[in-house]
């Protein structure tokens, strides 16, 4: 074991609304941790000072330079050229265009720096300390904003020819369907997805279904995915039409990865899994359904385990590895 | 180097009509071969005696023992248990239900025996040997009676939790579609396979579209893929329409597979590729117009340069490694 095998990571979750720090352990203990604000509009300039701040003031509340640290990964929602370490652009953050976020960071601190997509953070993060762990192959998915999964194959990322696997969000479920802002048709995110919640419940609310959430939406505030899980676990009839649409869906694109990777994890995470059993259970139910039986017998469909803390988590993980795949 | 290291394989390829034979050298030359019908319905038995009467055909000739080969491994073409070395089941071969090949081969020949799935055959034939040379990470996709996928991840072929994966041919492309034999609903292989060629063509020819291929059909002979491919060729147009449905659904397929794996090669193989470029063409255009540019700009797309003899290769290779994925 090398010297500084004990020392802690500091893992970034950059999101489009929310920045969070984490000082986190070898063992996957969070040790310390920082919140605030994206405010994703300001631009990169800002954004960054935000995270330097975040950063800084754990440095500050435990004691620790950064060279008591392993090193400081950034996981982010978009697209990332991983050898280069560089943001290529992201549907969350804008303004961020092919952004040295690995330098940037490195620069300031001068610690090993890593750069991450938050879905492949997740996957190394379930596997390192959450519901993946011990398995030899695992996916995870993350149900948010939109899809990402992030895919370990023998205990590896794989993360494919230029950094860009997983992108099964955008794969066509439905071959006659609407064009997607990825240019591709009919893609799974579309259906599946924390945002395709929120446009078929909008949708039925505005054809006149009665809802609880009705009263809501008449006030001008925005009806997210959250809002439609808590009134469907309270019964409300449009809202478990939705759950139950989204679910159907959900479920056809987990077939799709079922029978392509033959799995023994799929890690379901991201926003729109805090639904939960209302959600998941059809989910996984058409897998059993509709996978071949060979396939869906040895996989288990499982929620994250980590949470909200997969990001972090993961990108520390990731900077314990020193960055390898 | 180890002492038998220069000696030859025999490779096996047993379709559900025909079985291929082959001794085979280290370096992907194909030093004899013997063919044989398969007549499949005739059950497990007559089969295997067809097999070992191609491969003792090989060894009279050459006036090798089986213990001067490095070993047999058979390709078969329906779903394998390859821990267990049997074939489970067969679409193609009627009769087969859990007959461990691998032994029933061992114990004739005396000599290292392996079984394996026709594409993953397929995809490490075309790694060691052919089209996919030096790639990375490759995916071979056979499209065939149905749809295969061989799946190369550094090196390795990526068999999944319990040797299956790479079923591609069974996700839903088309979640409205109609529900497939396997119990999934809108499966790939149902509009890009080459029995979904001659379902499409004999739906067309049945209402009346007029074509060069009334009159084949007329005489009772089966309109097969490789009629309407020639029949394409030469300007007809029912058959241009049946190739140019064909193509878009198989680059839908494409889409899919390459936003998911991001990977370096696609190596497009089995009888219906045959079409050639009228049909790949098509396909591969829609994965530059549709796939995420980082992947699209990544990936080549190519026809298989092993053709029917990938089965064989794939095969031997995969004795050559020992059965090591």
């Amino acid at each position: 074991m090398a010297a500084n095998s004990g020392r802690p990571a500091i893992g970034v979750d950059l999101g489009g609304t929310k920045i969070a720090a984490a000082l986190i352990s070898r063992t996957g203990r969070i040790l310390d941790r920082e919140h605030a604000d994206t405010t994703a509009a300001d631009g990169p300039g800002p954004v960054i000072d935000r995270v330097f701040a975040a950063i800084d003031a754990i440095l500050a509340r435990t004691g620790l330079r950064p060279s008591d640290t392993a090193g400081i990964c950034v996981a982010e929602a978009g697209p990332i050229d991983m050898n280069a370490g560089v943001v290529t652009t992201s549907p969350n953050l804008p303004g961020w265009d092919a952004v040295p976020l690995r330098s940037i960071v490195k620069e300031k601190y001068a610690v090993p720096s890593f750069l991450i997509n938050d879905a492949k953070a997740a996957a190394i993060g379930e596997y390192r300390f959450g519901a993946g762990r011990g398995a030899g192959n695992l996916l995870c998915v993350m149900l948010g904003t939109g899809i990402g999964v992030g895919i370990i194959i023998n205990g590896h990322l794989y993360v494919g020819k230029s950094g860009a696997a997983g992108e099964a969000g955008h794969t066509t479920i439905d071959v006659h369907g609407p064009r997607c802002a990825c240019g591709n048709v009919g893609c799974w995110e579309l259906f599946a997805s924390g945002t395709a919640v929120e446009k078929e419940t909008s949708r039925r609310l505005a054809s006149g279904q009665a809802s609880s959430l009705t009263q809501l939406a008449a006030t001008g505030i925005t009806v997210t995915a959250r809002h439609v899980a808590e009134a469907a676990r309270n019964g409300d009839a449009l809202a478990l039409g939705v759950i139950s649409w989204s679910a159907h869906y959900i479920g056809t694109g987990l077939v799709n990865l079922a029978n392509t990777f033959n799995p023994e994890v799929m890690v379901i995470g991201g926003g729109l899994s805090k639904t939960g059993d209302l959600l998941l259970g059809p989910a996984a139910a058409l897998v059993r359904q509709r996978a071949f039986p060979i396939v869906s017998q040895a996989v288990r469909i499982v929620p994250t385990t980590l949470g909200d803390d997969a990001g972090v988590l993961g990108a520390a993980a990731f900077a314990f590895r020193n960055g390898k795949l």
